[in-house]
């Protein structure tokens, strides 16, 4: 299959099925910024439910956080953000469209977009100016400077900021981290490529605070994590690898960098980004706030300010990353089948109960099994159709089981299970079903 | 206790002990609004966790939902926020102070803070003028009109606006609802009490759609199920009641509105709210976008446009009645014994574990059971202290059940559990711990 096809194939199942709708569609959309439908919020809750398992439940020396979208503005001048974070664009005064400078060879003339801007004869660009690409908006009921806040571009401030707070309710010591989920806005001018580039997206975002010294082997321990919680979400391990940032590509704040990228239909591109940050963040706000920042290290009976690793992913690419890494499509017996081969822990619905025939006690005995089921896992419920049909329904949402009542159930009380991949039925014990799940999840 | 006295200490409490921060502290708070830290963090997840289950998970006439905070500036025309959604200001034009024009009686002159804003002899207040409450942003480059977007002022657009793409993908009938958990922004002149009135906050939204004549039934099977799932969190019965809208506080939109009140130390304030809506969402809606957003009923082969039961609770609202619920002082022994008694489902920490004594491999039994239990408990180790001590800590974030390893362990592999309200000690085998906390949990 064309690469471009999937991508198309891809949003469109997503808008049928209702994993992703584009936002105010009856209104003609906004750009950029998407909806998720009913099985899309089910996957991205799984998605952001396995990190935070992983990251903070299932560790000793990790805190939870959730930290506000709304921060003091001086935070954003200390994190450099303000000043810093900037596009450089261009003005073409014939046609009035703006582009990013140092992209113009991505981007098409609007008025013959078989050119680049400034290649078609009444082209008149300006030098570039810089845009910063922070959304800024006022508290309070005066629209001036001194009420600006700004959505944050970045959930690790609201981390760096809350640090001494974490540790002194904690008790932790270091090395430890702290770790929170949260939304977070960039106002791109080149977003695209379905969620995966938006201008409001969601964070998961680690900070690990360790002593100076220690950032290297901390660096190295927490690229294996992240690389194996990726892997377990059941993604080929092919369309992994590692980009190390170098030369320029790397942030002024960084020691070291490295993206776990994934191959896309639309090229490799990063999925979460390892950074090593240094002493850089506490250094800026202990310098802006003039509040001492400094860990006292009782072993070693001395004051200093912690490093930091940082592992960085995203809700949104992560979700896009299973979706397009689970989409395919194949034959069987003559017919195409469309597949989402998700992860069972990551399928938005868990099993599928059908009854073969709407008769013979068949429907009171699969909405009895379903309605057990479903107080342990989301399930879903279809009598509509043929069975084959009902199987494809779930196919290609990515259900990884469906359960059959049919004739030999009211004799023995068994169903069929039948497995989305192999498509293989096995015939459980109705008593024995949810234990059944339970293992395969 | 006195009732003031009890936001003091339980506002000292989230901060002390990692339930709430203010935000960004050491650049002196952003005003009303604040951080979760890692218990408020696992709080909050908890209520946002039982509600998505109680509303989504466990019904089949509910669909999830996770729309964008960022929508068409169109939704906010259509819904009446732009023109609307409004607080009549006074300006003082000696002290450039701004007031509530309609809560004058409830402000301080900030001149002479005995006296009312306008009482004071150099007070000169200005006419009311409407001040709209949403906060306003610009997508892309230039801030111009055409290009603003407003963070939304509540969750339940989104709702409507996707109402179509969730019928069409679902297969849902009407009856149905579809719920969703996220942001919210109001740029209130007048926040307050902790996390009760803030300018971001989250909201547990559900608009159940119904056949016109049948909102009247809805509406009160929807107040029922609301009120049992507050009271089954485990609030105390007499701190809940019913406020009905009447008159001038019902809402153009509503036909008939129900507040579900909690008793704070700050007197009865409203936790969720009931209404019925009709057909005015829809109605505005299809008329703004010109797209048809009528029902097709087939078992009445008519077409119409639904009416709307909204279910509207605010996920911060019900953690701050957890708390205050929660929260007690007791003499136990001629000590004061702070409590948090939460039910368990709601618990940050579900277990704690502690080693009696740090010897005789008392540390490594209970470091052994610790990592068992936490694979499917949110559980806290401490070794630090008198054991007294300990229970102390616990008791004051809530925690309901503490595991003691002793010296009768390393006999009969049997530890205490010691529960949280009673004070009262149960002795069990460490291989039936799993089970017996996932029978009280």
């Amino acid at each position: 299959m064309a690469q471009p096809q999937v991508m198309d194939k891809l949003v469109s199942l997503c808008k049928r099925r209702g994993f992703v709708f584009q936002s105010s569609e009856i209104y003609g959309g906004l750009g950029s910024v998407w909806d998720y439908g009913p099985l899309g919020a089910e996957l991205k809750k799984n998605v952001k439910d396995l990190w935070w398992h992983a990251m903070v439940r299932a560790r000793d020396d990790i805190e939870g956080l959730d930290a506000a979208i709304l921060m003091h503005p001086r935070v954003w001048e200390a994190s450099g953000h303000v000043a810093g974070f900037t596009d450089p664009l261009v003005d073409c005064k014939t046609c009035k469209a703006r582009f990013r400078a140092d992209q113009l060879e991505d981007a098409k003339c609007p008025q013959k977009p078989s050119r680049h801007p400034g290649e078609h004869s009444t082209c008149v660009l300006t030098e570039p100016r810089m845009f910063n690409l922070m959304f800024k908006t006022f508290r309070g009921p005066v629209e001036e400077s001194a009420s600006v806040v700004y959505l944050r571009p970045e959930t690790a401030q609201g981390i760096y900021v809350n640090y001494l707070n974490v540790l002194q309710s904690s008790r932790q010591k270091l090395p430890f981290g702290i770790a929170q989920i949260g939304k977070a806005f960039r106002n791109e001018i080149t977003p695209g490529n379905f969620i995966f580039r938006t201008r409001e997206f969601e964070q998961m975002e680690m900070q690990f605070f360790v002593k100076p010294g220690d950032e290297g082997e901390w660096f190295e321990r927490w690229r294996g994590l992240r690389m194996a919680w990726h892997r377990e979400l059941g993604l080929k391990p092919e369309k992994l690898r590692w980009h190390e940032h170098t030369g320029s590509e790397l942030a002024h704040y960084a020691r070291a960098a490295y993206d776990i990228e994934y191959e896309f239909p639309f090229g490799w591109s990063e999925i979460e980004g390892i950074h090593n940050r240094g002493d850089f963040d506490l250094t800026r706000h202990q310098e802006h706030s003039g509040k001492k920042l400094e860990y006292f290290d009782q072993a070693a009976n001395t004051r200093y300010l912690p490093y930091i690793v940082e592992t960085s992913a995203g809700a949104d690419r992560v979700a896009l990353t299973l979706l397009v890494d689970a989409f395919r499509e194949e034959q069987v017996d003559g017919e195409l089948r469309t597949v989402l081969g998700f992860n069972p822990r990551v399928a938005p619905i868990k099993a599928a109960v059908f009854p073969l025939v709407n008769k013979d006690s068949m429907p009171e005995t699969a909405t009895e099994l379903f309605n057990d089921l479903r107080k342990r896992f989301v399930c879903f419920y279809d009598d509509g159709g043929a069975i084959g049909r009902r199987y494809r329904r779930q196919d290609e949402v990515g259900t990884p089981f469906c359960i059959t009542v049919d004739g030999q159930t009211a004799e023995d009380r068994s169903i069929t299970v039948r497995h989305r991949d192999s498509m293989a039925q096995d015939r459980v014990g109705m008593e024995n079903v949810a234990a059944y799940l339970a293992e395969r999840l």
